[in-house]
């Protein structure tokens, strides 16, 4: 497929079939908000509201708008979702909630820092789409919540006993990083700065380029953990950590960080793809002892996107051949395996060998997020190529 | 294979081939307590201790002490076990840990009150198998404990909020029934004729004779709620309550209870064992909606554990063949797909084709306990049988 090929499926893809899926199937127009749980076909199995993907519906609507076409009312689908998330979202106590009812009563807070990443993400996307300084503020005021809540574990509410593993979690840099993609650009705070070095930091602690791997676990000198945790591989983790480093060179101009980015997509795509199978296991563990998640051996969609879209990143980036055969391996694998021909989007949860277990194209963990996110990308890397004044 | 040929299997199978995995493999000699992770050959992947399944082969090697053979030193194994949870279980705050370091030190303590559960069970049996008055007044103390834990489940720690919720889960009075049934043989009290009551009220409330199934989850007035959680059901754990109601009918008398365990077993096997492939689905949805659990499709050793004691228990109680044909059902698939003729033990994890996932033996949620009790409690069955008058 040449790339012109290539933009034309990406973008047919995310308007004519995932974006419509979404529009027809998973807004709800009396309460407010999104439906994520969808069937196969878009019909709504539950209506809680999960707050990671509230958050990530507005961020895609309002992304959508600002940077595809402001003219068909994907505002109007991003800013009921951040009103509602605005108006329900945080539980008495401050935090925001992890799960909502269908008219937006708190039921769960988890003891994790993430429904407040996603909600920061929101505010920041709908203050660039529409410039209003509110959105701009909750963002700001959110994300040094956020912050020191990540400073102040303990606040979360898990108790820290004497035995408690202590260290660092690859997601925790990687959505500090994510946020400050967004709200980097919406004006300057020097501060964001002194996160990005202790996240750098962190990160830095994490890849293992004498062992070929990235570790989503670590001790918090860096030393590797005894376990199942410490020895925890994510490839399609590690992979989207390949991409972030890499929007964040570009827009820092710390260029060293390319390098390892590439590294970290080598050993992720030599460990992490099945060759018996295809597609990229969703946990490994890094001494080849038996890994401790039910679900290790499963395809997922979300680290397949995540691949496509590094893989293109990097071929665009360095012209290198070999991410551009990954990119069509992944391409071919995902069209062939992950994608509804029948019904629209793609299915979330495949067997090692590739089947569908669960029909289910939303639902607690997959939104309208990770997929459109990497083909909105993917369009917009091939269509700044094609208007480049001589291609790569 | 007649009565007489699986007795011999069955008591093969676990005197020469699951218990001595266990005393091989799974006894720390040096802190105390079990090793429960376990990889295919026995090695151990963590040395993590979890107090579900501490708890848990206290019970199976004291149980096997009492019942089996008391020259073993099954005692020793089970009391260093019973000596570890009682200097190391609790936490500061009084709670059972979920998890402990190997040498003790806590790392988890879960919102439930399953650990605690399972202290119980251990210090009730090893009560049982010494006559040590402090045993028993450890698990009366802590069976207490739980009671009031499960009365004012804010005392967990997780967030009551105004849309969390409220209702029953069918593991709640299953668990407190299990605890009494090692309790009440170990002397009166009357107060557990109380909580009897109480759980069969709620069981009651989770059996659905109309729709012939049994939900995981009901409302507190039994009604059934929204959503997948409200339409969850688990074949293996409806199994498993059948045979705690035949136990509880034949202890104390309360023979209405069997009609509703045969039903019971009934319902459960015809939804639950996979048609196609066979086994017994670990999840399912009552109105076949998608299942949000990734692994419902997974066939599971402990669904089939219950289901071999359960369905012979239904014969020898009833005379009724169709026990018997799923018993043999069971055995032939569990034989087939689940057994390491090679290793020892049995996997825990296959997929729907019924192939290993997960090759460890044990891990954080499988020790030595399902298996071990099922083949215990068909040995005791058929030995009786054969040691009755006449047969059935």
């Amino acid at each position: 497929m040449t790339p012109s090929e290539m933009l034309a499926v990406y973008r047919a893809e995310l308007l004519e079939n995932v974006v419509p899926f979404w529009q027809r199937h998973g807004i709800d127009s009396e309460y407010g908000g999104y439906f994520t749980c969808l069937d196969r076909r878009g019909e709504v199995y539950s209506t809680d509201k999960y707050m990671w993907l509230q958050g990530r519906a507005v961020w895609m609507f309002a992304r959508l708008h600002r940077t595809v076409d402001a003219s068909r009312g994907w505002l109007d689908l991003a800013a009921q979702g951040a009103d509602f998330i605005r108006r329900h979202g945080r539980e008495p106590g401050g935090r925001v909630a992890f799960a909502l009812t269908r008219d937006g009563r708190p039921m769960h807070v988890q003891r994790k820092i993430y429904s407040e990443v996603f909600y920061v993400m929101a505010m920041a996307e709908m203050a660039a789409a529409t410039g209003q300084e509110a959105y701009l503020d909750e963002a700001r005021a959110t994300f040094w919540q956020t912050w020191e809540l990540w400073n102040h574990p303990e606040r979360l509410g898990r108790p820290i006993l004497s035995g408690t593993p202590r260290g660092t979690t690859l997601a925790d840099p990687m959505v500090f990083l994510g946020m400050i993609e967004d709200l980097a650009p919406l004006g300057d705070d020097s501060r964001y700065g002194e996160v990005i070095e202790r996240m750098l930091a962190i990160i830095a602690r994490h890849i293992r380029p004498d062992r070929r791997l990235v570790l989503e676990n670590v001790g918090l000198d860096g030393e590797a953990l005894d376990g199942p945790a410490g020895r925890l591989l994510s490839p399609g983790h590690a992979i989207e950590l390949a991409w972030f480093l890499i929007h964040l060179a570009r827009r820092t101009g710390r260029d060293d960080l390319i390098a390892t980015a590439i590294d970290v997509m080598d050993f992720s795509f030599d460990r992490g793809w099945d060759p018996q199978y295809g597609g990229l296991f969703y946990f490994l563990d890094a001494e080849g002892r038996p890994p401790t998640h039910l679900e290790w051996s499963m395809k997922l969609w979300w680290p397949m996107t995540e691949a496509l879209y590094a893989t293109l990143l990097a071929w665009t980036l360095t012209g290198d051949q070999r991410h551009l055969r990954r990119h069509d391996l992944v391409r071919q694998w995902s069209w062939d395996h992950l994608r509804d021909a029948e019904h629209g989007e793609w299915y979330g949860y495949l067997d090692r060998r590739g089947e569908p277990t669960n029909e289910l194209k939303g639902g607690p963990w997959k939104g309208f997020f990770h997929l459109p996110r990497a083909l909105l990308y993917c369009v917009d890397l091939l269509a700044a190529r094609d208007a480049a004044p001589s291609g790569t």
